[in-house]
């Protein structure tokens, strides 16, 4: 309880410093981070309005007053519920109140027909994105976020340790990906993804497993992950069914090199865009600057893609208790792909590297 | 292909008749519906952007372009990516273009953090919900969208009948919960929730499975759904483990009678607050209007919740094609709860019930 509580005062005092008079969230992680309360995502609106110059009010509907009751990890809260024929975001805006002109931060993931109604019915307060509030207070983890996060990573550790059971030539990229799932829910308490990108389908880094036959030779994306205990994993291997083609171990070499010197880079007071900038020299000098498409690798913590963004050129410093992916790859159109992802955290001297799986290319049957 | 290229060419002419510029959706259920496209919902936008005037564009991220290409299931689209260092919504409000003053509806559902970008991007447009739009074309499902309806509730019928195997004195609601959701996976592709509400809980309409050991002579509420082929189930019935409490004998019948007087109510031409008032006129010839604390129902398909909704005073007229639910419910603090559930849809006749597992209270061990 203690916990939430100090987390809404430092919302408060930073919606103060920025002079942001108040800030809307609606059920995902920014709530739960707040309340401890994991809210249904539904068209009945939950909103926790956080003002800085008073208690915290939630909006919920009559049919779950129980849950918010039984939930919601705050002592210092006023409840307001709405029946069936009420309109629940007109009774948000009154609850925001602020003259016109104040600036509200409303939840990045909150649902656009929430944010509409608010709008209109205060059509002269300004509106700003709630990270720009809370993003830097949830940046950094606590020693329990720490602990959940060191087991959830053990978690998809021993997936992928048990993937040579399930990958092999002849099975669909479905059926290993199905398999997997049942794997992941094993450890965690849900699946949040599974790629299984074979062959020409790894040059794709987001493909969706599909109903190709994963044949000898192949080489295989295996990115995973699942939630438990309310943080997330993210762990991504690579596979090769019975050989690798010749012509992939160079790159992957240089892959490897590229991750760890990344990981290498991981300091506090190190910037986001150094740690970028260290993977992608190293595959940049070996010519494969153009086939690494995408940023080096994204936060983590309640929700799979969260502060920082490990993107070049960032300015964004590092400090300890940042969590985050390191995972380069290279992608190369109708021939192979490859990734490398650890997730690691900033510590006083260095770095964590939570995932301890090894990452050379695991040769399976 | 010719299915979504209809829905597109839907959209466009009820923008025109509506006067409304552009449609704008993010991944999720209008995004499906409108190109097929399951799209990831995450920090870097997928827009699908729809004008009066012209054919559809897909904002996209570059590392997603295969599956762009692969899963969009609309010849006439253009498609443009975005690298790692673009703004996503910047280059999405260029193509959504338009002057002045013109109103773009955005999707319900759409990240609030998309709608201030687009917003800051055109500051003179005005903004409305996507549902104006494209609810009154969702809302009426085809023959090929009542086949996969009528599968899914076939398969959550067949985990109602296996309740009984799980649902027993002794257990908690949350290990009963864990034995349902792996039974709707066996029949689904995914689990979208499960309640199971024991004695004074049953009192709650969403509560969360928890710590609480059921006992002999609770009446539990179990209400389930999950996703197969796309489409949603979501069904409830009532078990009482050992025997009921004498005093619930009475209400639940009025809550049988209730629920099927709403069902007979439903046919074309009918509205969805007469269906409301044919189930909460019973319950409140009984003493029991007080107690039925949620509207009748509400519209599904892709999504387990969506229009129409069967609101006391709506004066949605029903149309053949729409398929919702009928759940009345009582529930009585401290003490216990009831609902009922089926899916029904509206026929050209009156209507077919999907849900065929029999209404009565089942008793348990």
């Amino acid at each position: 309880m203690e916990r939430h509580a100090r987390r809404i005062a430092r919302v408060q005092a930073r919606l103060a410093a920025l002079d942001v008079h108040a800030l809307v969230v609606a059920p995902g992680a920014d709530l739960t981070y707040l309340t401890g309360y994991d809210a249904l995502a539904l068209e009945r609106p939950t909103l926790l309005i956080v003002r800085a110059d008073g208690p915290a009010t939630i909006v919920a509907p009559l049919l779950e007053r129980a849950r918010v009751q039984g939930e919601v990890l705050l002592d210092d809260l006023a409840v307001v519920t709405y029946g069936e024929h009420d309109d629940a975001l007109v009774l948000a805006a009154d609850r925001i109140g602020g003259a016109p002109g104040s600036v509200v931060a409303l939840g990045d993931t909150m649902w656009t027909s929430f944010t509409l109604g608010i709008q209109r019915a205060l059509p002269d307060h300004r509106w700003a994105v709630a990270s720009d509030i809370i993003g830097p207070e949830r940046v950094v983890k606590d020693a329990e976020e720490l602990v959940r996060l060191r087991a959830v990573a053990a978690a998809i550790d021993a997936v992928h340790r048990r993937v040579p059971e399930v990958l092999r030539a002849g099975r669909t990229e479905q059926a290993v990906a199905a398999d997997l799932a049942t794997m992941i829910r094993d450890g965690h308490d849900e699946v949040s993804f599974v790629i299984v990108a074979s062959g020409p389908n790894a040059a794709s880094p987001h493909h969706e497993p599909g109903p190709r036959t994963i044949e000898e030779g192949d080489v295989v994306v295996v990115d995973i992950g699942g939630v438990l205990d309310g943080y997330c994993s993210d762990m991504t291997r690579m596979y090769a069914v019975g050989h690798a083609p010749p012509e992939f171990l160079a790159p992957y070499a240089v892959l490897e090199r590229a991750q760890a010197a990344a990981v290498a880079a991981v300091r506090p007071g190190a910037t986001a865009g150094e740690v970028d900038a260290a993977a992608r020299d190293v595959l940049a000098e070996a010519g494969l600057g153009d086939a690494f498409v995408h940023r080096t690798g994204h936060g983590i913590g309640t929700q799979t893609h969260e502060e920082p963004w490990i993107l070049g050129g960032s300015t964004v410093a590092l400090v300890p208790g940042m969590a985050f992916s390191v995972e380069p790859g290279f992608y190369l159109d109708g021939r192979f792909g490859a990734r490398i992802e650890d997730i690691v955290v900033v510590t006083e001297e260095g770095v964590e590297v939570l995932n301890v799986v090894p990452r050379d290319l695991v040769v399976v049957r």
